[in-house]
């Protein structure tokens, strides 16, 4: 359903300016946006690709206010005006609420009368599904679990036992909550299993990658704190805790008991050793593996930098053999005072 | 069912040698085929396991053709031989067409005649199955997605809403296509979804591993050109273009808006950075970070080589300190200049 | 159901100290327990928090043994004997044998009595389910698969056709066993499948975290021997062994035709070679990379130390530079003993 300008300025605010009565149907990129779909720019240097646009309106920063004629709206943080555009315009498809007869739900369940589930779908014993929240094709919710309301469960995601989400959670598919963690203890080179049970705590307004591994807690539990955002992929191990507003991208894993502070922002393929802090605020860089806790907000790294590879085997060599070249700069400095102590 | 040689080699070309009239029903390794069976030399380093082994009968490169007077094949490429007689030998299973009972197709879906819908698969409103397509147990495929011709999803798969494939597409058990991507603003702190309103768009001929997870686009589509084989557990961002005949192994990441070259190979636990556009025909090394845009083909590395603990604590801890040994490096480079001035 | 600390020491052994008669029904962390709940301490350093413990019983070590008047049990290995007492504690649920009528079992398959197969399972032709064993809801067993006995799947795993399980082994969601290796012979730029005809055997006492995906042989079998512990997220491609009693943190890679040693640990997030032998009892870093055979036990490592990114950025610039400073340190040696032989 399309929106004309001045019902989206008096939603979300931004000041509206030549505004020409058009009704946008679909936000899209600025260089196939068409006559009815509105595009956004949040990076000055794309300002001058806006000529050239046929989007029939724009969102600006302030820096692009005269940037063109075109119906425009000018706004402090485009990206999260377009964000807030695109949701208006995108609503997710809300299913008829009620229990598809090919779903398996437990008499002892409870499911909202405004909640969904689809078909295929498993609720276990004494599970609690809240109002208008939605379990996906396929997707098992074990016992005693519990969804507060308007989650979003796509297909194919599995909720073990007694794990319990807040509001408006989305969990993709593939994801895993509440898996046990990896408790080991060892017998005579033997592995006895640690019984693992704890729970799985996630806040509100969690997102959750397909694919994306939650281990429950050993005898703790597992907290994932409100608005933290997990990419896909991700491995979460036991008694984990992250703090709210923390956003993870893919491939990235956490070891046992490591608890991540609030407002960070961890790289892709980040590896978080376990039983260590990190402090509010930190950021981690892509591929960059954390060994011991950090106590101060800031950007950690490391990762090797590529080279073509017949460049990168030469600086190789000399890696595995880095103490002797010390030694020998050492060695040379002994050396040369010597010298210079002869003059 | 057993094929002759000459049947073999009817089909795949091939110069057959000293053919006894053997039927053969299997390939097998060298070192544990049997007179019914079949095996293949492709490194002429295993030429010399030839004679030791049991198989009824062999093929063989050019180099080969005397290494044996068994039955054998000489063919420039062994492999790809082995490859099209395995395939002979091993036709896949082809389930009745049909829906199962125990499957749930939505009205509004089309199923081909000839295509296959296992017990517990979810086919949403509008999709559509096409020809000999196969539909493993507990696969969804969410509304309005389409699959090719000749299609095998094996269990488990899942494929979101409106994407589609081409023909002869496989994919594995618990992957996942179409999920939302990772697109977030920020709000004073707190995260704000960005709908993902592309597709993911796959080609002919692509082969997706077990638990591999392809986002679908922001905008834009994410788009897998034909020929395309992605291995196990990698993760494809949104709006990412992987070109045709690329092959990427396990555990790698492509993360967002990457342009990835036809015929690239891409090691395993690769990382790639988002935006950035890699040139046709490039290597990437197991474990390897790129940064940046690769526009010329080549072989590109980032690992440290691995040591044993003490030795690699003994370097690393010079690793932190590089930029003071190279400033001691050019100190006494300066202090040997002056010597030397003196003399 | 509570266990009086006799019965306990009847059962596990230990010395029993200052019992009083106290019932413990739970297991908990030293700084949560109650009074009718039983802690252990395993490393000395946590002693000091005895008193303050609220617990009803303790699990302590020798060296603990006059640590508390309270009620104690004194045993060589704590942690081990907690994994003990917990088992006993949390008894996994046992669901009641039988078939729920929203599964799916071929008319070929054979389910022993006293399995349980749950809702949306489904299983294929010529399968075999062993006594006692546990199909979890939405799991897919494959043609001509086998289950041993007591073996526990969770929701939605994955088994492909002919793969076999010995007994006691526990498979977490989202895992698929037996998918196809990434096979691939090249045709001028294109990429032929090689069929994937082995199978996974996997051992008795062996589990599987989610999402972790072990793909089938491609003549061969890939086998995990008994007693094997894998975390989340680990690939394991086709034709590997791993040998007996090894464990494998979340994230690591293994490529084909490894073998791995018996009694391993490998960290998380390692990635493994292909067709490299590695020694019992060796010991791989987070993170490590390893790219040959290992001969001999001992731990190895490969994994660049993080910094602040200022600091990284200055040092990594070098690390692209290692083979010039090496020919830098080179050339000043020359140099100066040059000088050292004027004098």
């Amino acid at each position: 359903m399309p929106y004309s300008l001045s019902e989206i300025v008096s939603r979300f605010g931004g000041e509206l300016l030549d505004d020409n009565g058009v009704a946008v149907a679909a936000v899209a990129p600025l260089d196939r946006a068409g006559p009815r779909e509105i595009a956004f720019v949040s990076q000055p240097k794309y300002l001058r690709d806006v000529e050239a646009s046929q989007a029939g309106a724009l969102i600006l920063p302030p820096e692009g206010r005269d940037s063109s004629r075109r119906p425009r709206i000018v706004t402090p943080n485009p990206y999260l005006y377009f964000a807030r555009v695109s949701a208006l315009l995108n609503p997710a498809p809300q299913p008829a609420p009620g229990i598809h007869p090919a779903a398996s739900v437990h008499p002892g369940a409870r499911v909202a009368a405004s909640a969904a589930v689809a078909a295929g779908a498993v609720i276990g014993e004494g599970a609690d599904i809240g109002e208008r929240s939605i379990v996906g094709p396929n997707c098992v919710v074990g016992a005693h679990a519990t969804l507060g309301d308007d989650c979003l469960l796509h297909a194919n995601v599995t909720i073990y036992h007694h794990c319990a989400l807040g509001n408006r959670v989305i969990l993709h598919s593939g994801c895993v909550i509440g898996s046990d963690g990896f408790g080991l203890a060892n017998e005579q080179g033997r592995w006895v299993k640690i019984p693992q049970v704890g729970r799985v705590l996630i806040g509100d307004d969690v997102e959750v990658g397909a694919c994306t591994t939650i281990d429950r807690g050993a005898l703790d539990d597992t907290v994932i704190e409100e608005g933290v955002k997990l990419d896909n992929l991700i491995q979460v191990a036991h008694n984990v805790r992250i703090g709210a507003h923390t956003a993870i991208a893919a491939c990235t894993g956490i070891a046992g008991s490591a608890k991540i502070g609030r407002h960070c922002m961890i790289g892709g393929a980040a590896m978080i050793h376990g039983h260590i802090e990190i402090a509010d605020r930190v950021r981690i860089s892509t591929n960059t593996l954390i060994t011991k806790s950090l106590t101060k907000p800031g950007t950690y790294t490391s990762a090797l930098p590529f080279s073509e590879h017949g460049e990168w085997l030469r600086n190789a060599a000399h890696l595995r053999k880095l103490d002797k070249l010390a030694g020998r700069i050492k060695e040379l400095e002994k050396r040369i005072s010597e010298l210079e102590g002869k003059k």
